[in-house]
């Protein structure tokens, strides 16, 4: 007989993803969030803070992959990468394909790192290449504080645009966040949803292009992630194009000849073109 | 208060997807599915057959957009167009946007075009346009009694590939097609998800690989189909790419610039490429 537990998460007050549980591992709470791991049938193991999907094993290659190859691809090798969120791991996995000096991951909720590690090692395994450093405290304190030209990339692996996070995608964040990046440089953000996120994406690019030069919102399908996804990137020299400077292997989702525009409306809204 | 009444669609046995229903406008069965039409909350009407998802009026153009924009483009204006299935008018709506002589919908089932009609004249009213050419039929007859030579493209909008539109996706209805095309042109089908259908795809990939030169499977996110979907195109005389010969306008989710490769998994998997 099949499990008939499952699990529900809401994407708006009127529709939303289920699975089907198998087992809970583990649930806790931290001083930031209620930390839940369960394991479903079809997706594996699934990471749930404050009853939100953050990653499943089936699918987060996707989103991991997506945050960051377009925009470290344009690197050359030996960059010093700070991610800030991204407890899972999942983030640093993949800036680690591509050959940096250093990669500094600033975490605010230490317990994160540590279920990680006990339950999804394939990701959290990731912290114990040498040159992972990790750092628990607030992202936003660390990147006012951190002395200038530090970093050649920040990518922003944050959970939703409220409570701690909020701080995140503010002018204030992006421009201390400007003043620890070398002059080839960017920031990449996850960016919610376009299709049930519109109107943040809209401000969110306008505030990004009034600080940098270059500034695309790209797309991607993560299939418990609510409709549509997106990602966020800005750079004062380094324009996101394909295809690519360097090939990154292996990766499963990403390739390099894909396409990195958003849908339309908002390009059309934001920017003006068509 | 809210009402407490939920659509549940199964994309796997283990997950899917749920949706608030605000009304039933009309249930009812033709001589080959169940027709069902629902008010919901947050996507406007959506349409099921046999109790699966094919539209919803929020979502929508994503799907009609990316079955006819990216192949379409390619040909000159003018064009002769055959439509297999598609009895609720999106695609032919989206053809249009292309200036072509004549579009042919060949749609198994007259009840979805009456149904759509009343309920959906947003897609439907394209019916009305007068270089549209309405037969009701099996598709695969259709195409094999065709006279040679008479489309420049053929789209087809079907449903998944069982029960009567398994044969759509056949080397034999293939085959049949391709005698029908001119020289310059091309066939495009709905392919189901990257995500939970890979096998199928691979082996759609390989059959059509062995009957035309330049073959692309491409992905897009339509929130109430199953994970990432997809698209696959193939043509003797007309490579796939970006950018697009041809603007296309007013359109909501495709871009002109969007890039129009699938997962890397696949590609690899079937073309041996990285």
């Amino acid at each position: 007989m099949v499990t008939e537990i499952f699990f529900k998460e809401f994407h708006t007050p009127n529709n939303g993803i289920f699975l089907r549980i198998k087992d809970s591992l583990i649930k806790t709470r931290s001083k930031f969030q209620e930390i839940w791991v369960v394991e479903t049938e079809g997706f594996g193991k699934m990471l749930l803070l404050d009853g939100k999907v953050m990653l499943t094993e089936e699918d987060e290659h996707i989103y991991h992959e997506m945050i960051t190859h377009p925009g470290l691809s344009l690197l050359p090798e030996g960059m010093r990468v700070l991610v800030i969120g991204g407890g899972d791991g999942g983030t640093v996995r993949e800036v680690l394909k591509h050959n940096p000096a250093s990669v500094t991951l600033v975490e605010i909720d230490e317990l994160v790192i540590e279920v990680s590690k006990k339950f999804f090692p394939s990701l959290a395994g990731s912290f114990n290449d040498p040159r992972v450093k990790i750092i628990i405290g607030d992202g936003v304190k660390f990147v006012k504080e951190a002395k200038d030209s530090g970093f050649d990339a920040i990518v922003i692996d944050s959970t939703d645009p409220e409570g701690p996070a909020l701080a995140l995608f503010s002018m204030e964040f992006y421009r201390a966040a400007k003043k620890i990046l070398t002059q080839n440089s960017f920031i990449v953000t996850q960016s919610e949803s376009p299709f049930y996120n519109k109107q943040f994406i809209v401000e969110l690019l306008k505030n990004l292009k009034s600080e940098f030069r270059y500034v695309k919102n790209y797309i991607a399908s993560v299939p418990t992630y609510p409709a549509i996804w997106s990602f966020t990137y800005a750079s004062d020299s380094l324009e996101l194009d394909v295809p690519p400077k360097r090939k990154i292997s292996p990766t499963k989702y990403y390739h390099p000849n894909m396409g990195l525009d958003t849908t339309k409306e908002i390009v059309d809204e934001v920017f003006g073109c068509s």
